[in-house]
């Protein structure tokens, strides 16, 4: 599990009030990124007014967040934490008075609100804070004046009045989180895709947009979820019951991506995508004196330096006393994952330290996956009749992950999404 | 009287607590224009803490604020009142958190707030609000944290929780406000320019830099003053006793001029500086019939459209019964009177409207000068020698204004200031 799908697993505890035929739709900084594309967002907040009233959730405009670190890191190569996130919070307060502005201009009652203004409350925490309160008091009285209620993403406010902003995925998880405190039932994401596809479909040509698709199924597909929804949007949904629509803000007649709502649906396929991530490397420490604890020490002192770990697994040499630990980290955390490792290798006196840089994860995630023997069973004849040699493997209830060479992970996702028939439409 | 000035004299109630030892500093959108040149403030306000604490009110960075406004204009003709101030206090809020990043990277214990996190409590009016509340307590809070605390100027947030713009002068009269509720002795206004001369220094080549000038006289300068410190926070800082320092951003050392500061001050010179505005226009309306409240109605008609009049004069024909009502008005803003007056015409039975494009004004100012009518003889002969002709004559206390043809404005200035001798400094 990733760290950031740990952390929204406690984020926010709620009441159960609802504001009546409310619609939440979030959009990204591209939908915003010129005056232009705000207009067509206004078009399409008024247009969803029929149904009631709309709460809007809106990110920076394109690059402004970008322009805003430059000008920190002018400063310091390490801004002060508190002032950075004050700062940053202005790209959103920036783009939420402009849309409510536009939605003015079309004869809509809309309000813009600040986290800050609205009290979106988060921990005491910066750059990657998380919601912890929002109360329907202030969101019903924020809809007392107005039918559209515009309010920024990816910031919130602690309770001694310091600005704070989410960290990655923060204006999604705003969303999710609004939804939540507001009772409404969907959480619209618009962004610049149709939806999440079986794989990529820059590399599978006949990749398939999912109509519908499980939360767990979405997180496991890790980066290729992510760049839809980030996983800790998806996991605050999950929590809540929020039914989230990922659909594209420049085809809004399109339906999207569902995800989430019903239990039916998660088994409806055993197999649903194909994920590919190139950008990891594999680490290994090697014949580490067999004694209790040896991998949490690994962890912590990575975690120390923010270093992500996943696909770790530990192999016993029964006769020896002596363990090997590998895990995968992302690529641009090796160097200083070898530097780690080394000093530690003397501490326990382990033999060596090695790394190959030259691997691809490949996935195969499905809800209906688990307890279904002949899935991995077809995974491993499809990648060992093409002949492609698996380095690693990992597997969860929704996820079978291999690793292999990178030049040869795209031809396996291709194999395997022929052979699990992911272009074609299940069978309900 | 201007309007703004009008309106400051009602601004903020406060009690009579003391942050003992506390420079109030501001700096101008110029001052802190590049982050080079906020880093050259960061180096003042570090040098300043060897005093004490300090609190600095910053504006937005150079033409922030002119390229949010063309954002808003690009959306609407005259955008929502109360998004575009949103819109427009995030100008200030990247500023005050991009100083306090440099003094923290200049290891400056510093903070940034906005009049939100702060509490600059106004009316509830959109774009020109009234600063009605800064509770000490408030202020003594933030500073516990901190040595150097950096406001938000020009911003405001209601008892709502909108957030509000001051207008013009804004972020001086923040900063003055801050200096009263604080109960410092001073507020140092930083610009762009030395101080406050005794006239232009582009056409009066000997124009003196004025070492102390009273509240009122600042005031009387109109724009000469105007344009560097806004009247409105003049009359505050007359109002609570805080002695202004006009000083230059880039000589720090230069001592500026001081406005205010003990009574002897205010009489110690006649004459203080002559001033010339050429941007206004002459506005009469001819043979009003003679009813009580005839003034009243031209002036409530033109500030229905927010058009300031200046220089109301009437004269009465005791033989027809008959008013002559004489005016001036910004030069942008005499096509607009015209037409209001051309109306105002035939519902009055008055016979014409006359407008004189080819004015300007010439004044003499200083705080000495009620009750000597040699000043004033002098200020005519003077002019008269040099076949200057006046078209219009007002005085106040502090001031006498002539309207010269435009032309003849610096020359008329620069008489008066060879004959009143501004050029030397005052026998003390």
């Amino acid at each position: 599990m990733s760290r950031s799908t740990k952390e929204a697993l406690s984020e926010l505890e709620l009441g159960k009030q609802t504001l009546s035929e409310i619609s939440v739709l979030k959009f990204g900084g591209t939908s915003v990124k010129s005056i232009a594309r705000i207009q067509h967002v206004a078009e399409l907040v008024k247009e969803r007014l029929k149904t009631g009233k709309v709460l809007v959730v809106v990110s920076a405009m394109g690059d402004t967040t970008d322009y805003l670190l430059k000008l920190a890191h002018q400063i310091a190569k390490t801004p002060n934490q508190r002032e950075l996130d004050s700062l940053l919070s202005t790209g959103e307060h920036i783009s939420i008075t402009l849309l409510s502005m536009m939605l003015n201009a079309l004869d809509v009652s809309a309000r813009s609100v600040t986290a800050y203004q609205l009290g979106i409350f988060t921990e005491n925490v910066h750059s990657k804070a998380r919601i912890v309160d929002i109360q329907f008091d202030n969101l019903a009285r924020a809809f007392e004046n107005c039918d559209a209620l515009v309010v920024a993403g990816f910031q919130g406010v602690t309770a001694n009045g310091d600005i704070t902003t989410l960290g990655r995925g923060g204006s999604d998880t705003t969303a999710v989180a609004l939804a939540a405190a507001a009772g409404a039932q969907y959480c619209d994401i618009f962004t610049d895709v149709d939806g999440i596809y079986t794989s990529d479909p820059n590399v599978i040509k006949n990749a398939r947009l999912l109509d519908r698709i499980s939360y767990g199924e979405v997180v496991e597909m890790a980066r290729m979820g992510a760049q839809v929804i980030h996983p800790r949007a998806v996991e605050l949904a999950r929590q809540y019951g929020v039914i989230l629509r990922v659909r594209n803000t420049f085809k809004p007649e399109h339906q999207g991506t569902q995800i989430g709502g019903g239990a039916d649906m998660e088994i409806y396929r055993s197999v649903s995508g194909v994920a590919v991530d190139k950008d990891n490397a594999c680490v290994a420490i090697m014949d580490v004196p067999d004694q209790p604890g040896i991998a949490a020490q690994i962890v912590s002192a990575l975690a120390k330096k923010n270093i992500v770990i996943d696909m770790i697994m530990q192999a016993f040499h029964p006769t020896a006393g002596l363990n090997n630990i590998t895990f995968t980290v992302a690529s641009t955390d090796l160097a200083q994952t070898n530097t780690i490792l080394e000093e530690l290798k003397l501490k326990m006196g382990a033999k060596e330290v090695l790394a190959d840089e030259d691997i691809a994860k490949v996935s195969l995630i499905g809800a209906g996956m688990a307890g279904q023997p002949d899935i991995a069973a077809k995974l491993f004849t499809t990648l060992g009749d093409a002949k492609i040699n698996i380095k690693m493997i990992t597997s969860s209830e929704m996820k079978i992950t291999c690793v292999v060479a990178r030049g040869e992970a795209d031809k396996a996702a291709k194999m395997l999404h022929d052979a699990f028939q992911l272009d074609e439409a299940a069978a309900k």
